[in-house]
């Protein structure tokens, strides 16, 4: 349950109610893809670093150990020993983006793992499955993503599909939530809206699953291929028709400046593989812009990643021994280097929520949204 | 400065007190080679799972970051936030193992480095110097390290050259410790005792450096290619002519069971990188023997690694998400179960310590040396 707290212009500072506890929103969501952070991330250290909820992924779960495991094992809340709110995705996105042979039916999709190639299907009814067992709190319906651009046709026919498999999803999980046995009888069903960069496309999937009265309603289909510009447009586009009385979820977005452009246009929930990808390849977020500490200024520099960041890594490391290691190549560069951009991206929501609340947004979005996403 | 606390046969506890605080003994000594322990744990994690003494690699910190910029980092205990006692190796045993070609004259040695191949020279002065910017508590004497078996003239001879390289060591760390910027004034020098596996040599070489009223003492050039009997029979050999009142260290072992059996014939010190490498595939130390992780049968298993160890790992983790984080190649498996393995050695030792102070060591032994070591 969403419960709108205050608004500035579209910004919104909300708060969400999982059985797991309570969101505040804005947010951005912390992915551990197979139940797990990469990087060395544990359950622990995600308590340390501010995350609210975690993100992992059906398709992943699903190969590997295989949701009937994570299920025997009590759900994946139970697996990590994360007790705080998860959000799993539908699958969807990795059938069409890791797997190369599917073949999509109005069923659903026939498709390759990526690990050993073996034929593997999945529809609406599978992925709801899937995350029932998985025992989330916040289950994604079965979609088709398709890259940007793509035929006005294509995108037609996918989205109108995309419509009737989010029918089966909320029939599906409606019927597993009720059973003696269901890991989580209170996971909800979050919608997704399609429709490329066709703006009257998506304005149509939008308003047809918000009758649908969903607990949530995520953006999908964007940063695979569109321009930033085209991005902006289609959320200004869709917005107006999403419910204002339900999280909206930009899917896979970004970039600081990104998160602060989207809170802006009335996003309220983020998540992004970007900044822990990042932090392995040492490109480590500042409040000042981006630093490469693989860079040679930083062999004796005792500062810390970031003089602002209150982050355990900060309070403890130097940026001298972080190159070092990165150097030396030590798994311990990577971990300390996740751990601070997840960090910097929970405190940059939390600064986010704390100046809707004093009504300082704008001047926050003006003096942050482009300094974040330079490099330094 | 050592100290013998209690005495049950030949075992000993003791303790050590260095600038950096006070060890007890017996103890086993935490590898982070390149000033990181391999598996991603950090100066944190090792003050989590008890560790007392952290040993670092000379070898490995001369070619990364270089001893010059740690120096100039205010050595590294600083670079590496560790504030306990640390050991360093001389470089030794590396240039004589992981280096291809290499050229020794009574001077040193010229090698080649392993990562991109340029030529090296290090004598017992380099090293000492070196160490003496690492600012380690305890710095190893530059030796050269025969494997076993090497015919008696060269074994001899290089015994010999090794006693006239610690004579230069000791000169050299005596200079170095009192010029007025000295990282750590309070740098000790140890020697090691060489000799193969001839027992006369290797008295004759204990006798000479015991003469010279070092710090303290460690055996070298064992666990290089002799039987585990050989081992035994020469720290029998050596033993007697060990200073008591000085600590003595088993350079490089080993299994828990060698631990064991190593204290019952009165050594102080060990140190080992089998432990972490253990764990990272996914081999882990139980009271009850060496299980692997990677095993099917632990897919479902609801039980801590070892259902008698309090290390962070058993207290929140259980053997189907370890299980399961190998299996899908997450990094965390291996971090998680390095902290577990270096935990178990630490609580080992600990123990060790404890069943001597009570008399019960023989029992101890008695219980433990066989099963720790077998695979179950």
């Amino acid at each position: 349950m969403f419960r709108l707290i205050k608004q500035q212009g579209k910004a919104r500072r909300g708060e969400y109610i999982t059985p797991h506890g309570v969101v505040q929103t804005p947010v951005f969501m912390n992915v551990g893809t197979q139940g797990a952070i990469k990087g060395a991330l544990s359950a622990a250290d995600l308590e340390r670093i501010g995350t609210q909820i975690e993100l992992s992924n059906t398709y992943h779960l699903h190969l590997r150990p295989g949701d009937e495991v994570v299920r025997q094992l009590g759900g994946l809340h139970r697996m990590m020993t994360w007790n705080g709110p998860i959000l799993t995705d539908s699958g969807g996105f990795q059938v069409f983006s890791l797997s190369g042979l599917r073949k999509i039916t109005e069923e659903g999709v026939t498709f390759a793992s990526h690990i050993d190639g073996h034929r593997i299907f999945m529809g609406p009814e599978e992925s709801m499955r899937i995350q029932a067992n998985l025992g989330s709190d916040v289950a994604m319906a079965f979609d088709e993503c398709v890259e940007n651009p793509s035929p006005r046709e294509y995108v037609k026919a996918s989205m109108d599909r995309t419509y009737r498999w989010l029918l089966r999803c909320r029939d599906e999980q409606l019927r597993l939530r009720s059973l003696p046995d269901a890991i989580n009888p209170g996971q909800v069903l979050w919608g997704i809206n399609q429709g490329g960069d066709y703006e009257d496309l998506r304005v149509e999937h939008m308003q047809r699953i918000a009758e649908l009265d969903l607990d949530g309603y995520a953006i999908g289909g964007l940063a695979v291929g569109e321009t930033t510009e085209t991005m902006y447009r289609i959320i200004e586009t869709v917005e107006p028709h999403m419910p204002a009385d339900r999280p909206r979820y930009l899917m896979g977005v970004g970039t600081p400046g990104n998160i602060i452009e989207a809170v802006a246009r009335g996003v309220d929930f983020f998540d992004c593989v970007m900044p822990a990808r990042n932090a392995r390849h040492a490109r480590l977020f500042t409040w000042s812009g981006a630093i490469n500490l693989k860079n040679a200024k930083y062999t004796l520099d005792e500062s810390p990643i970031d003089p602002e960041c209150d982050c355990p890594v900060c309070r403890r490391y130097t940026r001298a021994y972080l190159h070092h290691l990165f150097k030396a190549e030590e798994m311990l560069a990577m971990r300390l280097s996740v751990m601070h951009n997840l960090y910097f991206y929970n405190q940059l929501t939390a600064r986010i929520r704390q100046a809707i609340e004093e009504g300082t947004f704008d001047s926050f979005r003006a003096e942050y949204a482009k300094r974040l996403d330079r490099r330094i």
